[in-house]
C-alpha cells in the first residue's frame, strides 16, 4: 500500500508541459504563454484625442473663459480612423473625435462641452493646457516593451492586450488531447435497454465531461470489452500515437477479469498499486508507446473513478497545460460529524457551503463507492487525513471543488 | 445620467432563460436543468457483489473461523457483465466479480482475501452476516426516483447520475449564442500593417473570448465600417435572426460618427445612456429584430468595453443561460491607495491576491480607459462606490474577478 502522496507524486513528476505551439491570439483563450509577448507597435500608434471635441494651439486659448468665449475657425473635422495627414495652423481648430490623430501643430482638445459645438467656427470657453485630453504615442506601451510574461494563462483582457500591440500569434502550451477508455463487459451506452447483469457506462460520458471542466480536450470516448475484436492493448498503443494522455477506467482490481491491469502487468510501463485512499484504493499510471504518453488507470465504481480524476489526473493535466498551484482548495467546518477509515485518506463527498463563520461541510449521502444518489447533490470532496478515523461536528477539514464546480457565493 | 444599478437593472429586467431543449447528456457540461430528471433504472439495476470473492449462503459459513475454514464446491465464476442466470444451491459457492449480478440463493458474499482463492473447491476463514458484500436492487436510487433538480448546472458528477441512471438526454437551458460587431473604420484585424490613424481591432478578439469564458457560445465576430456596402443596421438585424445576443463596441458616445447611435437612436428600440461610472459612461441597451434578441451597445475603448462586459453583460448571459448569483465576488482591503471620480462608480482594474490578512488588492497602472499596460497585469475589477473620491490604504472595497479569472490560490 502506498500514500495518496507517493502515488500523486509519482504521477507529477512523469508528466511535463506539452511543446509549445503557436496559435492565433483570438483562439487562445485559457491557454499559457510559453514565451512572454512583446508588444509589435507603440500604443497609442499615434498621438490623439482622448475626447470628441476641438483640437487646438493651447497658446490661442489664454485667454479664453466662460464668461469671454475665444472665436475660432475650424479647418475641418477629423473622425477616427481618417487616415490623411492634417495641419494646424495657429489661431484656428479641427473639430476631433475621441482617437483620432491631433493634427501636426495642434497641443490639445478642447472637450465639446466646453463650446458651442458649430462646426464653421466655434465659441471654446476654457483655457486648456498644453497636453490636456491628449494621449501621446506609445505613452500606454511602447513597440519593444514585453507587454505580458510567459507563463501567464490567456484571459479576455490578455487577448485585448496581444491584439492592441498588433501581436497576431502566440506561443502557448496547447490544452492537453486526451482520449477516455472504459473497460467492463457489464456496460452498454446510456440509451440501450439493460439485460440481467448489465449497467449503463457512466464513466465514458462523466470522464470526458471532467476533462473538459479541466480545460483539456477530449477527442476520443471508447468502450473496450473483452469480446471486442482490437484487444485493449492494441487500441491504446494505436490511440497514443494521436493523443497526450489517457484515461482509462475499470479492470484493475484484484479480480480474476481485470482486462487492463492483464493488458499492461509485467511489461512495467504501467505500475499497478493499492492507495491508501477511500474510495480509490486500486490504481494504475504509466507511460506507454512511443510518444511517452501518459495512461491513467482508474478505479471502475463512477464515484471512485470521479475521485481518482480530481486527486490524480486534474493536477497533471494542468502540469501539462502548463498551469499549476490553481486547485481551488479552502478548509471548511464540518456542520455534521462522520465517519472515516483507519489508515487511508477518505475523499468524502460534502456540500461545500457559505455560512456565517466562514465555510461549512455537511458529507453528501452514502460514503459507498458504487453511491451516486449522494454525488448528485455534492459539490466537493473532503480529504480526510489518514489518521483521522472519525470528523467530529466543528472539526476542520480540507475540501476541494468536484471538476467543473465554482466556488459558492 | 443614470446609474450603474438603474442600467443593469433594466438590462436584467429585458432578458430571460432561453427556451429549453433536449440535449445528448454526454454534451451537457456546464448547462442548466430545465427540468428535473427522473431515474429510468433502478441503482443498482441488480442484486450484485461488492467485492471480488465467493457468492456464498450465509448460513452455510457459521462454523467457519480463521482456523477451522469452511470448504465448499465452487459452482463457477460470474464476472461481471454476466447475462447468464445462475443458481446457487446451499452447501456450494460461485467465485463473483465485483458489480456481477448474484446468483440466485446467494445471500452473503466472502471477499477473496478471507479465503485461499481457489477455483475448484474453496477454503473460507470467515463467517458472514446475510447481506455482507451484496448491494441490494435499487438501494442507491429507485427507479422513478428524482435524482436532480431543475435549475442544477450539471457537472461531470451530475453527467454520471443521469448516464447510470439510464437518462440519455436532458433538458436544458442552451449555452447563449453571442454575436460580436465591432465598429469604428479606424479599426484593423491584428496581423494587417497599420496606416497612421489606424489600430488594431482587439475588441473583436477580446469580447470573444469574454463570451465564451461566460460560458455561452461566440458564434460570429464581425467588423462593420462606414464605408462597408452592408449598413449597420442591416448587418443587426440579419445577425438577429440567428442569434441570441448581439454585443457591439465603439460608436456610441457624443462625437460626430457614431454609427451604433445613428443605426439604433430614434427608433426606440435601443436606448443610449450616459451610465455614472468610470470607465464606460455611454451605455446603449435595447432589443432588436422579431425574435427580440437583446443588443448590449458597448463604448470602444478595450478597457471600457470589457468592464462593461463585465459590469452588464455577463449578468445577462448568466441570466439567459439560467444561472444567477453565481458571480465570485470577495472584500478585500487596499494595500495601496488610489483616487476615484466624484459622483461615478469607479471600476478600477486592480491586482487581487491572498495575503495573510485575507484577500488584498493594489490598483494596476493607470486607469485611463485607453491603458492597456495596466490591464495586462490586473486580474480583477474593484468598484468603488460613487460617492467615494479616494480609496484609502486599508480600506476595504468589493472586487469583481475578470472574465475568466479563478480566484488566486
Amino acid at each position: 500500500m502506498i500514500s495518496l502522496e507517493q502515488h500523486r507524486d509519482r504521477i507529477l513528476s512523469a508528466v511535463r508541459p506539452l511543446a509549445p505551439t503557436s496559435i492565433a491570439v483570438g483562439e487562445s483563450l485559457g491557454l499559457v504563454l510559453a514565451e512572454s509577448v512583446v508588444g509589435l507597435v507603440d500604443l497609442p500608434g499615434f498621438t490623439n484625442s482622448a475626447m470628441d471635441g476641438y483640437a487646438v494651439v493651447a497658446a490661442d486659448l489664454v485667454d479664453a473663459a466662460e464668461d469671454s468665449p475665444v472665436q475660432l475657425p475650424v479647418l475641418g473635422d477629423i473622425p477616427a480612423g481618417d487616415i490623411e495627414p492634417h495641419d494646424l495652423a495657429a489661431g484656428s481648430c479641427w473639430r476631433i473625435m475621441t482617437g483620432a490623430p491631433l493634427p501636426a501643430g495642434a497641443d490639445a482638445v478642447v472637450p465639446v462641452e466646453q463650446t458651442d459645438g458649430r462646426t464653421d467656427e466655434v465659441a471654446i470657453r476654457v483655457s486648456p493646457h498644453p497636453g490636456a485630453a491628449v494621449r501621446n504615442v506609445g505613452e500606454d506601451v511602447a513597440a519593444g516593451d514585453r507587454v505580458l510574461e510567459s507563463g501567464v494563462r490567456l484571459l479576455p483582457h490578455h487577448v485585448a492586450v496581444c491584439a492592441a500591440a498588433g501581436v497576431a500569434s502566440v506561443d502557448v502550451i496547447p490544452a492537453p488531447r486526451v482520449a477516455v477508455i472504459t473497460t467492463g463487459d457489464e456496460l452498454v451506452p446510456v440509451g440501450t435497454p439493460l439485460l440481467h447483469g448489465q449497467i449503463h457506462d457512466s464513466n465514458g460520458p462523466m470522464l470526458a465531461a471532467a476533462v473538459r471542466a479541466a480545460g483539456a480536450t477530449c477527442v476520443e470516448v471508447l468502450h473496450v470489452g473483452d469480446r471486442d475484436d482490437e484487444s485493449l492493448a492494441d487500441v491504446v498503443h494505436r490511440i497514443a500515437a494521436e493523443v497526450d494522455a489517457i484515461v482509462t477506467s475499470g479492470g484493475i482490481s484484484a479480480g480474476a477479469y481485470e482486462p487492463v491491469k492483464e493488458a499492461f502487468a509485467g511489461g512495467g510501463a504501467v505500475q499497478f498499486d493499492k492507495v491508501a485512499m477511500q474510495p480509490g484504493k486500486p490504481q494504475g499510471f504509466g507511460v506507454v508507446g512511443e510518444r511517452g504518453v501518459p495512461l491513467f488507470a482508474l478505479p471502475g465504481n463512477p464515484v471512485s473513478s470521479l475521485v481518482s480524476f480530481e486527486v490524480f489526473v486534474v493536477p497533471a493535466l494542468l502540469r501539462m497545460a502548463g498551469r499549476s498551484g490553481d486547485r481551488i482548495s479552502v478548509r471548511a467546518k464540518a456542520v455534521r460529524g462522520w465517519r472515516s477509515p483507519p489508515g487511508r485518506v477518505q475523499v468524502a463527498r460534502v456540500v461545500l457551503s457559505h455560512g456565517d463563520e466562514g465555510w461549512v461541510v455537511s458529507p453528501s449521502g452514502g460514503q459507498g463507492s458504487h453511491i451516486l444518489g449522494g454525488l448528485a447533490v455534492a459539490n466537493a470532496l473532503a480529504l480526510v487525513p489518514a489518521e483521522v478515523v472519525e470528523v467530529g461536528q466543528g472539526d476542520v477539514v480540507e475540501v476541494h471543488l468536484l471538476p467543473g464546480e465554482e466556488l459558492p457565493s
